[in-house]
């Protein structure tokens, strides 16, 4: 295994499909000759790529084809996820040399892709860094965002449960939760995450799922149910606040990161009936549907945390040629905060 | 048994909590003295009761307690379910003697109630009769229009799933559906209900879940997906219905019949990633939310019905005694539309 030179551009391939948990051995190193001589017809642009986050959806990417609205990465292609690049040569007015960009791109050193007809691209706008783009600016960050404002709509007053609450996502959920006036109560593994989401997230409870009874606590704590739930988990934990839903509780669901490494799919409420009675409302989303909304969303979670009221946390390892382990690391919840890989 | 009589209130009692399917022997009748000369206090109203409706929700009343939002009749107490009376002795000036009215009251002859204080008394509105608010104009019928209009907020050029669409709540639900533009399937059980839904409802197309794969029927004739599912049904038939299901579906939820008959719970969508990626709104309802709009929605689905816009198939019973072996029939499908007891 090399450095990152000039000369070549590595890349990760997916050359396996995991069955249950992802493997280091999913993933194959090639090496390829490069040059940044390349010609780029016109429209597209150049990424030294620098930054790699890793998040639970990609686990989806790495299952066969067979549902048309995930990912699936054939058998030797490269591995994709979000990356955070700066633009290096362009035949694209909009992205001029010199422009930082986030978008879902491959792992790779190198990437010649065009804005305008392949994934969204997206600018950093003001003083916007790679690594904000990455942290706390990451589209884990606007899954966050556009789930509590947008699905959930939370409003003052709401007592909103986060689930995976010391996570990338979660963190940041908590946080625009309590920004818009609600109650938290953020449900994490471990008494440190538990710990973190009151001191720093200033989280209003916290509950241990290794060591406590989720749905008991959650009776204990929310005697008039819970308004919302932000679900990022599913299964059991899912359930406890279904059974401790609030009458129109309402549950933005974007992943189920319980069931990602069974082989089995991540079942729905036990009881729908508790659903009808309840009047719940359950919506999935990903955050496709609001790439339009994507800069402004960016530039108000940049000024809060210009202003003091976000925190995050990120966990920045080092080097392209860890990227599967890392990658692993997040679903064995050796990570502290989002996790991310730069390239140097 | 007696017939109606004026100085005898008759009142069909809960006298056993059924397993599974509900029995005759769940209810035993009696009778007590009455006189109509009964001293009312402020806002009371004597009702005769003239007409009973037989509703899948009043299987869920006849369960223990142990579920805060769902009736559960005590042992021993009347049983409960939708009535059209007449007012035949009024202390409340907002309900004089004749005036018509419908409310979620007791099987029995002859109630006191007090509108201002129990369960919400809805008068009928301009030429309404009894019979209009216990056919055309039921709670059946509002559940129809909430969950079209107000939940799933059905817009033309959606396509739409109803099941149980032959039933009472179905065949409002398939032609509120159509009136909004809708393109319209129904799912009902048996060849002659399929072919009075495409005749007589004027639907799109109708698949006997009895005599086809309705996964694969839905996705021959939605190739494009299904926008909204109007489940009052649950089970498998739900679950081929999320098979098929559009980005941005909606699925608004009244009940889940196909599991009323047994023990355990009605399971939810199998795989909850299904529902974020295709991001599908699934909403639990009740009409319980809407009695403020009860009088609009009346009105206006009163007007259709002159303007001939509506039709609707009532199946009318007669006789109080019968009311038990009625609603036994509603859960065997021996109804043919909307089931009504007539006191007579």
């Amino acid at each position: 295994m090399t450095a990152k030179t000039p000369d070549v551009n590595r890349q990760w391939t997916v050359v396996a499909r995991p069955q249950g948990k992802v493997r280091e051995s999913d993933f194959a190193l090639r090496e390829q000759p490069f040059s940044r001589e390349v010609a780029l017809k016109e429209g597209e642009i150049l990424l030294d790529n620098r930054m790699f986050m890793c998040a639970p959806v990609m686990r989806g990417f790495l299952d066969g084809p067979g549902n048309a609205r995930r990912v699936s990465i054939p058998i030797g292609a490269a591995m994709i996820g979000p990356v955070g690049s700066e633009v290096i040569a362009s035949n694209n007015p909009d992205f001029p040399v010199g422009t930082f960009v986030e978008t879902v791109g491959r792992w790779e050193d190198y990437s010649v892709v065009d804005p305008g007809a392949g994934r969204p691209v997206h600018r950093a706008l003001g003083d916007m860094t790679i690594a904000d783009l990455m942290g706390p600016l990451s589209t884990n960050a606007l899954t966050a965002y556009f789930g509590i404002l947008n699905v959930a709509q939370v409003k003052a007053g709401d007592t909103v449960v986060v689930t995976a609450a010391a996570g990338s996502v979660g963190m940041m959920a908590c946080q625009f939760a309590k920004l818009q006036g609600a109650r938290v109560i953020a449900v994490a593994g471990g008494k440190e995450k538990c710990d973190w989401t009151v001191d720093t997230l200033k989280v209003d409870a916290a509950i241990d799922y290794k060591s406590e009874d989720v749905g008991a606590r959650l009776a204990e704590l929310c005697p008039d149910g819970v308004d919302v739930h932000f679900d990022n988990v599913g299964g059991d934990i899912a359930q406890a606040v279904i059974d401790n839903i609030a009458p129109h509780g309402r549950i933005a669901v974007c992943g189920q990161v319980s069931t990602y490494d069974g082989d089995g799919p991540a079942p729905g409420p036990r009881d729908m009936m508790k659903i009808v009675y309840w009047r719940v409302r359950i919506e999935g989303f990903t955050i496709n549907d609001w790439h339009a909304q994507f800069d402004e969303a960016r530039e108000r979670i940049h000024r809060w945390f210009k202003e003091g009221k976000l925190v995050s946390r990120e966990d920045v390892r080092h080097g392209f040629e860890a990227l599967p382990a890392t990658f692993l690391d997040l679903f064995e919840g050796r990570n502290n905060g989002s996790l991310i890989v730069a390239a140097d």
